[in-house]
């Protein structure tokens, strides 16, 4: 028995969408919405305009923006404590993937009790949530579709992933404005993050004719408007198309989950607290190296998404521009492409390669993978 | 502000799928589950299956069984009557677009009371529904996946479409083994639904990115594999194909609405109960006809979906041959091609098109239509 499962939350796309942020909570029940940002998104006026459709529609809030990126067991418990405390009982997280994963892991506690680490892995949700709606700033984490969040575990400095249908938002709102008030930076790491994600799901174990489709037009989308999105923050063209990228994306890896490229920068991000995208911009063409023998076919028809020419090449030969185009594209946007760049690791190589092989991303790597072959990978990347 | 809104049950697909409808029942809260199929689908044993699957769970249920294809509105109103009765407190379909269509109409009632006349059009539903749980028997309809219910109003001898998120069924189950016991006759006029629903959804002035790649992928999988799937009832191959594609056309036409085909046909439908593909397989041509002028370059996307040969063609030559396949197709298929072949509507005529023209469906059709415009339609294809 072969099956194949695929849920969404509902999706509300478009420029000044975030205006629909209070009817949306509203259509959900909400009375007393919990609103979680960080002080970069409060900064730019996104915060603010979240709370005037919130009082529009009648709904009292209560902020919380203690997030940092790669967020934490510790501030989620913050979190949660001021959610029962303010007796909300409705979430909104505003913000990238750290804001949003910390309101979902909020989510979590404020119905399900006790702390965080009690949830780590698949399927460890028992009760229903409280009403959520998540509003992305950046084209990238597609946390808002997704059944994932990641908290860091501090005490093991490790990244762990929380999986499960409940984590699926009730509404995402994709507003590519908010695009716009994202750095060259961040714009390079979060589409590079997008990009990993669609690669990812596309040659999963778990991939299927729901998902492999979005993970392919997001990669054709981001071959041809990442760099544009990087150049330029007003490019409300490319912003869109990055928009629509990460939210396929995330569709695509929400259902078919990921691999290698995640279960091993899980583990280096909640050592080092480095910027998720980043880690994952030096490990991709490491991992497709490894990946490629496993999907030949599947990597012929990334090369093609990637924009590159195959006409006239035999499979072998077009299969092998995947890692071009990707490693092409990453030189172009500036990241970081080694992980030395990226902090000092190397007394810890032994126990990052044994916690990759138990992340829950590596169940669907398409090709097996040892602590040995993980360790060597780092050791390549370095 | 342009925004596109897009939403779809949990979907379960693959063989043996059928076995998780009791569990998937038991998740979303039912005790007793009211069974709603058509004596077809109880002749081929799959009413049995469900109850099997129903009972391993603990569940109770009720079955009805009195639909008609194209339902009725007297069916609806006793199938809820029994509803009521029974004390069930939730609804699964199993069946063919008329079953889905009947079980959530009586979804709809049995917690908002009223006739179901009540409810034709757009979002006229106030309260929850009962969870709904689906399963389609033929690959065609997309009723599990949309938002649509469509009853016919029998003092007007008219189909009401009622749209509304709350028909949106929780889970989808989609087990392609159910096909194996369509004869051919239905396999391809329910084909031509799944194909109309593809290309209605494509060329809608509601279509968006996240539909309009399911609306092309379900073009090229019907054009792969209609013609075998009418050919042998036991092509395992084709038979998941056909479900795919009718899934995901489904997911299209749900968010991203329908055209004229099914503006007019509903129109025929209702006055004349014959099958609804098979009234779509002899408009659909004559609307890709007239629709030409407002989406050239869509219709060149869909010529390469169905397989043409575009290379070295203009944009005019490539997008005329999107009408090519489609025709070639249907006459391969053994569907009617003419309405006169369907009964005798003439005196009529008028009637029928100006209803036409007030079709939800026909708010999204690419090319302005007047009745005028639909008259001379019915008159080319009669
Ligand atoms: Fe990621
Ligand atoms: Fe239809």
């Amino acid at each position: 028995m072969q099956i194949s499962k695929f849920m969404t939350p509902e999706i509300i796309f478009g420029e000044q969408s975030i205006s629909q942020v209070g009817e949306s909570m509203s259509r959900l029940g909400a009375s007393r919405v919990f609103l979680v940002s960080d002080p970069g998104v409060v900064g730019y006026g996104w915060v603010e305009r979240v709370i005037a459709h919130l009082r529009e529609s009648g709904l009292a809030y209560q902020l919380w923006t203690n997030v940092t990126p790669n967020p934490k067991d510790f501030e989620v418990h913050e979190g949660v404590a001021l959610y029962r405390e303010s007796e909300c009982d409705a979430i909104v997280g505003i913000g990238g993937g750290s804001a949003i994963d910390a309101a979902k892991a909020i989510a979590l506690l404020g119905s399900n009790g006790g702390s965080i680490l009690d949830y780590e892995g698949v399927d460890r949700i028992t009760r229903p949530l409280p009403p959520m709606v998540m509003v992305p700033t950046t084209a990238g984490s597609g946390s808002e579709v997704s059944q994932f969040s990641i908290i860091v575990d501090t005490a093991r400095k490790v990244k762990m992933a929380i999986i499960s249908k409940s984590l699926i938002p009730d509404i995402a709102i994709i507003d590519p404005q908010t695009l716009m008030t994202k750095d060259s930076r961040l714009t390079a790491n979060t589409g590079v993050d997008a990009l990993t994600h669609a690669i990812e799901s596309y040659i999963s174990l778990a991939a299927n004719p729901l998902t492999e489709i979005y993970s392919l037009q997001a990669m054709r989308l981001i071959a041809a408007n990442l760099r544009p999105s990087v150049a330029s923050r007003y490019n409300p063209e490319a912003k869109k198309a990055m928009a629509m990228a990460s939210l396929q994306a995330g569709i695509a890896f929400s259902n078919a989950i990921l691999g290698a490229v995640h279960a091993m920068s899980h583990q280096l991000g909640g050592l080092l607290d480095t910027p998720h995208g980043e880690v994952n911009a030096v490990l991709l063409p490491y991992v497709l190296d490894y990946n490629y023998i496993a999907a030949p076919e599947k990597y012929r028809q990334i090369a093609e998404a990637m924009g590159e020419n195959t006409a006239g090449l035999s499979l072998a030969e077009s299969s092998r521009l995947a890692q071009r185009a990707v490693t092409r594209l990453l030189r172009d946007l500036d990241v970081p492409l080694t992980l030395s760049a990226l902090g000092s690791f190397e007394e810890h190589l032994d126990m990052l390669s044994e916690n990759a092989v138990l992340d829950v991303c590596m169940a669907t790597n398409p090709r097996d993978m040892t602590a040995e072959d993980v360790k060597m990978i780092f050791q390549n990347a370095l």
